[in-house]
């Protein structure tokens, strides 16, 4: 017998239909001889909507408030799939995050867990009961107030709740099979991984996958919780994402996979004079907008003109507030211009193997040049190479390098190792 | 400064131009001076759209989950109300009941409040902030599990905070301008009150008056908390219910209003065997099935027979249970037949003055006689007296027993002592 926690999205539970079919699966789960705790989402469009409304009522409404109006969401989602269950003829006890011992800092919409005592959690596990609990929230440590995890907290919150539990796997289950080597709309043959490593799927999150938010793959890594991403809708075997890069055999693995990310924008700018303190200056500003960086890259600067281009990127969604930030502090730092550029993209090559195999950048840069892809930006870590290009070369150049690594071959690269179950 | 408790019904919440309404009154409260809690019900439609997901998701959907579905509601409408206040530039906090320290047993659907902590409400308070709570819910004192009040529980909610804060009045928010002589919409000239005393509220709540719960009243006779009845949509003065009906004046006060109730129906045992024991058993049937009886009349016996008649009413959505009781019992009781009659009304007179006032039972039956109304069942209190009697000729009853009593002249009878403000 095992302790498996399970998490729906909100689509798998947007209307009755779909919470019966949840609970049958749940049920199935027990029955089995499990320990189940589950954690849903809030139902659909509810949050949408709960967002409209507090729209309509405050035109800024107060974090406190808004995390205590979202709950509501995963409350009744959460309530709901118990009712579908206790109809199956299976006990159920739905939980709230503060019920359950979810247990946060106060930074209301976007709070961390700090902790997580899942006591009544465990005694309804112990008197034979599934247990649902609310995601995405949870209760303050110092206010006891109601707080939300922010965005992907729902994941988190079955990953942090698996810890604690100690359960043998956490399962993730979401509308796609699984994890790719690619974006099966861009790539025909991306292939669906069986395994990944933590360190693997956490460059692939941070890249763009989707699938997983990076925040719930942290988790999972720190407190060893190996994690199932599994489809709502079928019963495919998905991939695991568990153990570390360095259990992987050097020999076998190179190249896990190709993320992207149309999400980011550039910023230049330009004519930075060339003194120690300029580039902090400009960071700084950035950083005090909280706003996240991502690729940074400065051109050598030409000794004739004492002055230097710094380029950046940042989510695109932030560009304007860090180009109206800068343009304010341009007399205290002295550049001569902001550029700003949306029409970017994101393509990163992921694989634990690269580290120990050489001529992999090299690969990474030919098959770009020979799909015609201009390389803007470059940075690597040491299982990942990232680049920015043309936005409309985007799709290209992922297709290029899942082409030029073999991901898409059963028979080659990867598929050794992660051999898949083909889709 | 006062504390002042208000309550706002889900109409008065129905929309997000309701709800900003309803913060520019808390606002308004506030500024003149005084500290204001809040309790807002579930906003319009909301609880019976939960319900309607619940019935589609489980047929008989457990009750533990059911409260803490539906108690999503009113965490919903007190977090927008709290965010309209914070708009409008005040500060306002929401709690949900448990946080507010309701505690109640553990009958889910129907929980009873057995103590009321609100800490963290004085707190709140004391900082200077509005504090919302959610009404008709609360937290069970062994289970910790989410509870709710059942019927009427947002009105409870209030009036038990009130008493636990001590505040010095727990205004009531509804759809009509206070407590009236009669319903206004079958009474063309029915009076509002200016005020009324527990107990006579107490018999007008039990006898069909809608604007408050019986349970609410009781609750507020006992702690001693004045409750005030106005309309959300105007500013008008309303009803004042406080103080006991033996500080009104016996000279002028002898009635006060005439109460209906056509949700009733009549239930009568045939031919019951006289001998001891035998009604006991009828009766324990009855509250075997968690139905309560109201008005109850024994014929009789007929020596001759030695068999008798007993007739009782009850809530007519118990009928078809009750009259199902019984007739499975008819072979242990031994009556004959079982009767049940749905085309009955009741229709009750009240008033403080009735018990030193000889007369007020003659001139009753005169009125109804003089109208053309049988009288099925009467019962009486010291300040009350119901009858049974056709549905049809209710309306006609309550408006000949209105008129008797002078109750809509403004120079006579209760208007001396309760001299309304027109309407």
């Amino acid at each position: 017998m095992a302790l498996v926690v399970q998490k729906y999205g909100g689509s798998s539970v947007g209307s009755a239909e779909r919470i019966r079919r949840v609970a049958e699966r749940i049920v199935d789960t027990k029955k089995a001889g499990h320990d189940v705790v589950v954690v849903v989402s809030a139902m659909g469009d509810t949050t949408d909507e709960l967002l409209d409304l507090a729209r309509q009522v405050a035109p800024v409404p107060p974090a406190r408030e808004m995390d205590m109006l979202l709950t509501a969401g995963e409350r009744i989602s959460n309530a709901l799939v118990a009712m579908a269950i206790h109809s199956l003829g299976a006990e159920a006890r739905s939980f709230t995050g503060s019920q359950a011992g979810v247990i946060t800092d106060g930074a209301h919409g976007r709070a961390r867990i700090i902790d997580v005592t899942p006591g009544r959690v465990r005694s309804a596990l112990d008197e034979g009961s599934i247990v649902l609990v609310a995601g995405f929230q949870g209760v303050s440590q110092t206010s006891k107030d109601v707080t939300t995890l922010g965005r992907g907290g729902s994941d988190t919150t079955a990953v942090a709740l698996a810890a604690a539990l100690g359960a043998d796997v956490c399962e993730i289950y979401t509308d796609v099979d699984g994890v790719f080597s690619a974006d099966p709309r861009i790539v025909a043959d991306a292939r669906q991984l069986e395994s990944i490593s933590y360190e693997e799927m956490l460059e692939m999150a941070a890249c763009g996958a989707k699938v997983l938010m990076l925040r719930c793959v942290e988790y999972a890594r720190r407190y060893g919780v190996p994690v199932h991403v599994r489809s709502s809708y079928s019963t495919k075997p998905g991939t695991i994402v568990s153990g570390s890069m360095e259990d992987i055999p050097v020999e076998q693995a190179i190249i896990t996979g190709v993320a992207h990310d149309r999400s980011e924008a550039k910023v230049t700018v330009v004519g930075v004079p060339d003194n120690p303190g300029k580039a902090a200056q400009i960071f700084r500003a950035v950083a005090d907008a909280e706003i996240d960086i991502d690729m940074v890259l400065q051109n050598v600067s030409g000794a004739a003109t004492g002055r230097t281009d710094i380029t950046f990127t940042l989510p695109r969604t932030d560009g304007p507030a860090a180009v109206e930030k800068l343009t304010k502090l341009q007399p205290v730092i002295g550049f001569t211009q902001v550029l700003y550029d949306e029409n970017v993209g994101k393509v990163s090559l992921i694989g634990a193997g690269m580290r120990s195999h050489p001529g992999v950048t090299a690969t990474f840069c030919e098959a770009l040049a020979t799909a015609g892809v201009n390389i803007d930006i470059i940075s690597t870590s040491e299982i990942r190479i990232s680049v920015l290009c043309r936005d409309t070369q985007l799709d290209d150049a992922v297709r290029a390098l899942h082409a030029a690594f073999d991901l898409g071959d059963p028979d080659g690269g990867q598929a050794v190792v992660y051999g898949g179950t083909g889709r």
